[in-house]
């Protein structure tokens, strides 16, 4: 399958990260009107919210898009998410009549949102290579994966409330720091604060209490991805997360990518998990290929300074898809509902240029890497973190657009109230 | 302060959970009817959704009750909270007009429902005792305290789509196991389910991203506190724990009692937290006794069988009191919604019969305790598990309800759709 054409010109170049086969699901405002949902065209945003007010689109049990969030749309379920796409398909195919155009503003005019009500949040830890590479820091190479890990997609819950949209400043947090010779933890901004190259599945359909849903059920709750930058403060998380795992060191922020990109624009691209070295347990055992080939990078942008690539990967490095992920979280019982979002864990390639963290690129500080002008071991107050990512087809891609945010100071005295 | 008497006799009994003092918040329905909001009264609810609707009660911002959950009234603050709590007394004061009595209905004819929308779920880990034994059970009495536990209040984070209200049947969860001999994980229904005894506490007001709360500041976000039964599978958690924490072994369910006792109600009762063993941060410092003397009991009764008490233990037992840990959850800059959940940690006192667990009760199931016609290691298919508590005044007691969960067998088979 190439590339669907458009009337809107721009979607049509193989570089566009919004063609036609995209159709990515966002909230946007333009001046000092409300948010509303829209889909990325090319260099445009489509105001779908006014096509649906205005009769152009008509979805089962709606109006769906008369909020500022994707959520109802996401509960409606996958007949009402296949009409969406092809209603909205046919009104921008090429050769088209032009109802939509008045429909349209400039992507580069508008201000985005967070695109959909985050209802919980988790976080999985299924980059094999990140995994490995961590565990070799905290414990040697011989003990570097935990025993379960090639048994259980490992995830802990994570704080919803932490979620913001690509563009949010992210203030470095204060927090309890202890080195390993400290007799007793100081109270200070983190010093080691790092990114976490992640990719996020967000959850349409919900489960039921008490019952568990298969790894093909789950992939068909999943309604479609973002980018997702899981911010972490190292030296906070080392000495908090024993024993019941990492809280206030994730908790400062955690970036999506502004765009939901369907599970349908991106079956094209589905790749199979790597072999794996264990056998799994029934329940989590794949019945065909699930996960994606979704290439992505890391940009760092120092404060007044240029970009430089710091990481490049791809979302088939990992061990679990997030059909494996959902299906997991619900074995126990646990009811998934619209809006939950799923953070896949770290993705790290085998090559250090290919980590998903610094503190990998760096191996835990000691080995500093170079920048356009400078050297980083973590962040530097002023830098910008920018993921990206996209699949590429037959004569076009499936972008994500970008997933970025700047590390601004901490609070010179967090308690202080002006 | 001695009993406030009310004209609602069974209300003024030194052994009711409900007098004029207490006035805690529920959701209840009658028949076929919606669910609105209610107080208990003696052996009453008042359906309060009815008499603000009715103009008897006027609240700033109102109507705030005419939504079946609390979290509007929560969001409005303390000046709506002492409102309401001042003119619900008036209203039903011995000498006061009965212009009430027509909106009491009584409690066993009422059906409970969750009184909050449960934003998110927060668990800690914050009882000395219970710490210790669990530790020691891991790790030996020398190391059983983990390093930071003295200087962090240890939390992570729960699921709120698991919290169902008291009365709720739990059903036994699958999961993941492997004994310490074993050569891979099985699959099987949990062998060793058991209970959390916990206190939990309601964040009425939100605070904002990026800005930590001091503990006084924390302690004014509370709206109130409910009895928590965080079920826990013992040997999932054993062998999914490391090395970020729980997850599915606690997502089952967390039963919560149906009534919020707010804030207002227990003052008299405050306490201080234990004498610190280490010093603590100037952050997580408490300006005065944030603690409260609540008695608390579990029950277990088998199918058709008769309730023993398995534990005695009491809220003051906690190393950290609810605004400590919540004034934590913000350090780094984590906002706080109104209708987050923060569970205590289990509660065990210092003697085997204050203990907040089965796990601990039968000390890791190795020494089976007796209840009425049986033993018990942990929980078996039919046990009902009740938690009790409240605080005792001069002449009259605060209580929570009971806070109770029946467990069902596990589905014979969790992937098969009928």
């Amino acid at each position: 399958m190439g590339l669907n054409r458009s009337w809107v010109e721009s979607a049509n170049s193989p570089d566009a990260d919004f063609p036609l086969n995209n159709l990515p699901c966002g909230v946007f405002s333009t001046g000092a009107e409300e948010p509303r949902c829209g889909m990325a065209i090319g260099d445009f945003v489509l105001d779908v919210s006014g096509l649906e007010a205005a009769g152009h689109l008509a979805l089962d049990g709606g109006p769906l898009l008369d909020v500022p969030f994707w959520n109802e749309v996401m509960a409606a379920g996958p007949e009402v998410w296949a009409s969406l796409r092809a209603q909205v398909t046919a009104l921008l195919a090429e050769g088209a009549e032009r109802v939509a155009e008045p429909y349209l503003h400039r992507r580069n005019e508008v201000e985005l949102h967070l695109p959909f009500l985050v209802s919980e949040y988790t976080d999985f830890y299924a980059g094999r290579h990140h995994a490995f590479n961590v565990g070799t820091m905290f414990r040697g190479p011989e003990n570097a994966l935990p025993p379960n890990w090639l048994h259980i997609p490992i995830g802990y819950n994570g704080r919803a409330s932490s979620v913001v949209v690509s563009g949010t400043d992210v203030r470095r947090p204060w927090g309890q720091v202890k080195g390993p010779d400290d007799q007793a933890p100081r109270f200070a901004p983190s010093a080691r604060f790092d990114i976490e190259l992640e990719m996020g599945a967000v959850v349409g359909l919900p489960s039921d209490h008490g019952q568990p849903v298969t790894v093909e059920e789950a992939d068909a709750m999943i309604f479609g991805y973002v980018l997702l930058n899981d911010w972490s403060a190292r030296d906070i998380q080392a000495w908090e997360y024993q024993p019941l795992g990492p809280f206030q060191s994730k908790a400062t922020a955690t970036t999506i990518s502004p765009w939901i990109v369907t599970r349908a624009a991106l079956e094209p691209f589905r790749t199979a998990t790597p072999a794996r070295e264990k056998p799994l347990l029934a329940y989590l055992q794949e019945p065909r290929p699930l996960l994606y080939d979704i290439a992505l990078e890391v940009g760092l942008t120092p404060e007044g300074g240029q970009e430089t690539i710091i990481s490049r990967t791809n979302y088939a490095e990992m061990y679990y898809s997030a059909a494996q992920q959902l299906a997991h979280h619900t074995v126990s019982g646990c009811a998934m509902n619209t809006g939950d979002l799923l953070g896949s864990g770290t993705i790290s390639g085998p090559a250090k240029e290919s980590c998903g963290s610094l503190l990998e690129l760096s191996w835990g500080g000691k080995e500093p890497f170079e920048i356009a002008g400078g050297r980083r071991s973590f962040i530097e107050d002023g830098d910008r973190l920018t993921l990206r990512g996209h699949a590429r087809g037959d004569g076009y891609r499936i972008g994500f657009g970008a997933c970025s945010g700047k590390v601004i100071p901490a609070l010179a005295d967090p308690y202080r109230r002006d």
